[in-house]
């Protein structure tokens, strides 16, 4: 049966999940300290910042990841990303690890820990642990609605979506929330993403799916070249839908795979649109490379380029500016051969202009998702990427963001 | 006998050259068609850029350096980069470099082409062709002044800088000009440059040193990471200083290598602290690395990333952002092992926060030009890379470039 959308679903809805979000002290004002849980042990995947600077937190997680492979629950703190803190850094982490572990009466190891905010600051745990005491998850929207607000930055929306398949004849429900608006790129940075499952598989069935599934969306998205230290996105699959244990094997392991996808692909897209002072998602679809992963790479550099950017926001149909940026891709091609596209509209053939309605396009460039289409006719690769446009807000955020 | 530099010497000093600019009519009332002629064939060298998107008048000159491989005369438009535009920007180019030819009664294949501008659309000729007849080079300042002037964009000053020295008892002049303020990086985007000289040297030596050279200074510059069709550094030497040809084994080879050195970094740097909308020059200086290559990396990793760029503009002390770019940079290096200079102010030491007075660092901030040390203490690999900052200024210019 194919998945469908189901917009009232969240986090906590998959069954044996429960989720809050609490105001602890780390922020002024704002929710600042969250928490996923389920009733048992869940099969779990990561993927991980490649920075080589990784955030105590990230560390921690890590190894419940990889060295226990389950989780039960994770603790998320936003205000502080706990990253270049050193030996005190790992001992807070820790510490987070433990208070959680004891409240909710589960072992250490089943505990993983997210942070982000500022680098470089000592937490405060004050807050935090007395923060921790507090919690308590619930399996209804409003705990997932709390949830994704607590873990916010500079993000100006939360970010859910949620998805319902068939497996084995039984209900399985996919959903995910996250966070990240600067920093976003490549290799998701400073960007947190919390899926649930209620789906029966093992936890390296689950990685083989999140990896592969990870560089077309999570990876596939630009905000402004910086990658984070803390970027995570985790998945727990904790088996209450009692389907028969997913294998690429099982019948409906595509079904699993396409809904996993497309949960993966929302939030990316609602991560690259609140891209920090953007105002349009811009999307690059690219065909006709020798590869997808070039394909990747050409849209990429296409959706991240600086100039693209403000002339997207400029409704410039700067056409010129989107043909370099694939020229320096360093992707395979032949300047003659390169056809683009601006939403429906042809401005370039051949790798030379053609004559198009100026006026028509700055219509469409006024759209809040902006489409653009190249293909570079040397193969059957194709990929596609998401950004969003570089405005004076950016800059505002970016230039005072501690102040 | 060591170089110096003489800030009233210019493009036009060097015995036997002749520069000129004036308005043709590609710019509303600016100038934009520029010459620079030798009264002899000249040694030339010249690097151009790596996108594979290359502008017609880039094809044009590169035949020149590498087939002819001598120089005589170039012509540069601004207002119109003649990239993208197919047959017909072929022909344009080469019609600019025949007009060029019979004015002044020299081969076809020793006159170099270049322009800078809007892409993709076709050259208008007719202010070309009558341009070019009113060009009257001169060898004073007046002369190079309008030629720097002739060249720009969206820069904001002209660019020139000269030294003298003496090879053989013989006194020797190398100056240089360069346009150049947006879409600058990697590997020299949307930048020109024009240095004379009158040393004698063979091209093929004049290449080597060329090379060497570009790395690490145009190389070393980024603005907004975007590639441009465009770009190239000339180096035209006429010989006419008569000093002994120079070779890697003429005793004042290093000596010659390092005034070219000199003049190649001076107009970097001019570039760079002129990137669109920028208050700032940023320098960032590393050391430790495994290489100077990887060194490099770091440097101009950090010195790119819009984080680092936008924390410069509003002067706040975000070294987590430094950091964090250093981390994925690529190079290989220990966490803890990190230490970062803001200025004389020492922020991380072993990959960790130190206590500093954030009020000094403001002030330090708000200079003109901000340095940023980086020790990665892992061999012996150093290198520097010069940025600016990320502004309003720089999203306002480039969301209306072509209103």
């Amino acid at each position: 049966m194919p998945m469908k959308r189901i917009s009232y679903k969240n986090i906590a809805s998959p069954k044996g999940f429960q989720a809050t979000g609490i105001h602890c002290g780390l922020k002024h004002k704002k929710k600042d300290l969250a928490l996923l849980i389920s009733e048992v042990p869940a099969s779990v995947a990561g993927v991980f910042t490649t920075n080589a600077i990784k955030a105590a937190p990230l560390l921690v997680t890590k190894d419940v990841v990889y060295q226990t492979g389950k989780m039960q629950a994770i603790i998320i703190n936003a205000g502080n990303a706990n990253a270049c803190t050193g030996k005190q850094g790992m001992t807070d982490a820790y510490a987070m690890q433990k208070l959680t572990a004891e409240k909710f009466g589960i072992a250490n190891n089943l505990v993983g820990v997210a942070s982000t905010g500022v680098i470089g600051e000592i937490m405060k745990m004050e807050p935090v642990t007395n923060g921790i005491q507090q919690l308590e998850p619930i399996d209804e929207l409003e705990g997932a609605i709390s949830f994704s607000q607590a873990i916010m930055t500079t993000d100006t929306v939360t970010k859910n979506t949620s998805y319902q398949t068939i497996i084995d004849g039984k209900e399985v429900i996919i959903a995910g929330t996250a966070k990240g608006s600067g920093m976003i790129e490549p290799n998701m940075a400073t960007m947190l993403g919390f899926i649930t499952t209620d789906a029966n598989i093992e936890s390296s069935h689950l990685q083989t799916a999140l990896t592969s599934i990870t560089d077309i969306t999570f990876n596939a998205i630009t905000v402004d070249g910086d990658t984070s230290t803390n970027d995570m996105v985790i998945v727990m699959a904790n088996g209450l839908a009692e389907n028969k244990t997913l294998t690429p094997d099982h019948p409906d392991w595509e079904d699993f795979i396409q809904t996993l996808h497309a949960v993966a692909q929302d939030l990316a897209k609602m991560i690259a649109k609140d891209g920090e002072g953007a105002t349009k998602l811009i999307e690059v679809e690219v065909k006709g490379a020798i590869s997808n992963a070039e394909a990747r790479k050409i849209a990429k550099t296409v959706v991240g380029s600086p100039l693209v950017k403000t002339a997207v926001f400029g409704n410039d149909a700067n056409w010129g500016r989107i043909i370099a940026a694939v020229g320096y891709s360093g992707a395979t091609l032949d300047p003659y051969a390169i056809t683009i596209h601006i939403g429906v509209t042809k401005v370039v053939e051949n790798g030379e202009p053609v004559p198009f309605s100026e006026k028509d396009l700055i219509v469409y460039l006024k759209q809040p998702e902006v489409k653009i289409f190249v293909d570079i006719h040397q193969g059957n690769g194709q990929g596609t990427a998401w950004g969003c446009d570089l405005t004076y807000d950016y800059v505002q955020i970016n230039a005072t963001y501690r102040s």
